[in-house]
């Protein structure tokens, strides 16, 4: 849990690889398989390895940590060129949502839930590329940023990085997203994805299904923006084939914060003994979802128009 | 914000007109406004005032403070009597639920939210009461508790609350309700409400709504637990006619817990200076509630059926 975010935890598997092989040119299987298991529901995670150990195959074992850096490099380069493109095709979206009510509007209202930019990713981000694009582009936006339990990675991530590109962004709890869509005070829903199937279910941070059907009951367009990398081909149906991460009850028991004194502390929120529970995903059925905005384009949330990308 | 939950808050308002009186007796007007102008969402909050003002018309100065501690002993020994009724109709809702379901589970698995137990009344609670008539009554239960942000009040009282009465509980984020719902793992959910319209709108919690629309799409039978008090007859509508209480923004940006050293400790959770939105409630529309649980009964969430208590 040091790295976090589809993209930059592929990234960071191949330049593993690297350091592995650097240390002793036979460590590939022991490395593949070590970094293979930190992660289940990640799918590009698998994609980076797999593609590492291809590139790496039948080559002399001396080679192996200087064609290992090689490629973690060109994935590296590769991902920030992705990204850009993925927030180019979400700028599209944008435009044409801020053409139809930018004039009785003052900015455009996105929610977006967890943190799906720069920090996820080697630059730019997913979700947040789209934001940042449509923000160099004039598009006056605010953005309403879930704080994202248990590691509150919106809070403490996304509007960092936001308000660092000085976009208006507002913090609210998790809980808060369907009053809002309720009320008109949300215009679209951007979240990133770890995983999304061949028919165009999404599984991402727990919580984006609750903000999915928000949407949907609201007529409010729900995106999830993502690398084709993160599209597992081989499974259709989300709820069936992806298995769901359970983590540490203490990222729920416990949270980190600053003390008035500025210091790093942990504070416990609930009795001593409580049981905790603590899926890391959850998987959004494609009928809730508008679109899927990728570096290749925008599809539909389904297999047919996902296989156009096979 | 030192009381909370609808009831104890009506109750404690009642108490609250006493103290102003035996302080002194024209202190009647004062304490009134003043009383009903801390929490704009609560509906029988305004029932009590109004109420202990009826008692109070037309009396003596002298005779206030005495009538006044009369109608609040009154309001509270009827608070303990209303809410073990609600827990006894919802009793038999479970019953059903349980005969239905009984032979294929170990347990009957309730999802709450917030805190409307015990703490949140004089006695007993009100969806938590229907939990703690149906364990007495022999159900094995097993309760998902919403940790509610951004007070948490799932996590500090309602897992206390259940633990005490030694009801299996397993705490989860705010996030969790709607993957569990998808995957089979919650049966009923039961909420309390600050305020029900005659159209069987339920105002509750912040993230009510979410579970509610979670609950709808996976088939789950969604309650609401209230004292009939808690009913706005005057308005059928919630969406348009309940103010939604906006509190500090501190109370998303910070958190208060126990640190190792056994210290309460407050610890903020977002950078400097990052704007904050806190809506304390949401209306969740008649159409997802399945029933609205009362000490007279249990009715249909529309107005033909909660016309009857009129």
């Amino acid at each position: 849990m040091r790295v976090r975010g589809a993209p930059l935890i592929g990234v960071t598997a191949a330049y593993g690889i690297y350091l592995a092989l650097r240390d002793d040119s036979k460590n590939l299987d022991s490395a593949v398989n070590a970094l293979a298991n930190t992660r289940p529901t990640a799918v590009n995670l698998r994609w980076v390895l797999q593609r590492t150990q291809e590139y790496l195959h039948g080559l002399d074992f001396n080679a192996l940590p200087g064609k290992a850096l090689e490629i973690a490099q060109l994935m590296e380069k590769e991902d920030i060129a992705v990204c850009e493109a993925i927030g180019e095709h979400g700028l599209g979206i944008l435009q044409e949502y801020w053409r139809e009510i930018g004039e009785t509007k003052k900015r455009l209202n996105i929610l977006t839930h967890c943190n799906a930019g720069a920090l996820a990713t080697v630059d730019w981000g997913t979700a947040l590329s789209v934001i940042y694009k449509a923000h160099e582009a004039g598009i006056p936006l605010h953005v309403w940023v879930d704080e994202t339990r248990p590691r509150n990675q919106g809070a403490s991530l996304t509007c960092w990085e936001l308000t660092q590109q000085q976009i208006p962004n507002t913090l609210i709890v998790d809980n808060a997203g369907g009053h809002l869509m309720q009320t008109g005070k949300v215009d679209v829903c951007i979240v990133g994805s770890d995983r999304t199937t061949l028919g165009g279910d999404v599984c991402n941070k727990i919580g984006t299904y609750l903000k999915a059907l928000a949407a949907h009951h609201n007529n409010i367009p729900f995106y999830a923006a993502l690398p084709v990398s993160t599209i597992d081909f081989s499974i259709v149906d989300g709820m069936e084939s992806i298995p769901i991460e359970e983590r540490d009850g203490k990222e729920v028991s416990h949270i980190s914060g600053v003390t008035a004194e500025g210091n790093i502390e942990s504070v416990q929120i609930a009795p001593n003994n409580t049981a905790v529970s603590n899926y890391g995903f959850d998987v959004t059925p494609a009928k809730f979802v508008t679109g899927i905005i990728t570096e290749k384009g925008v599809f539909e949330a389904n297999e047919a128009s996902l296989r156009k990308l096979l």
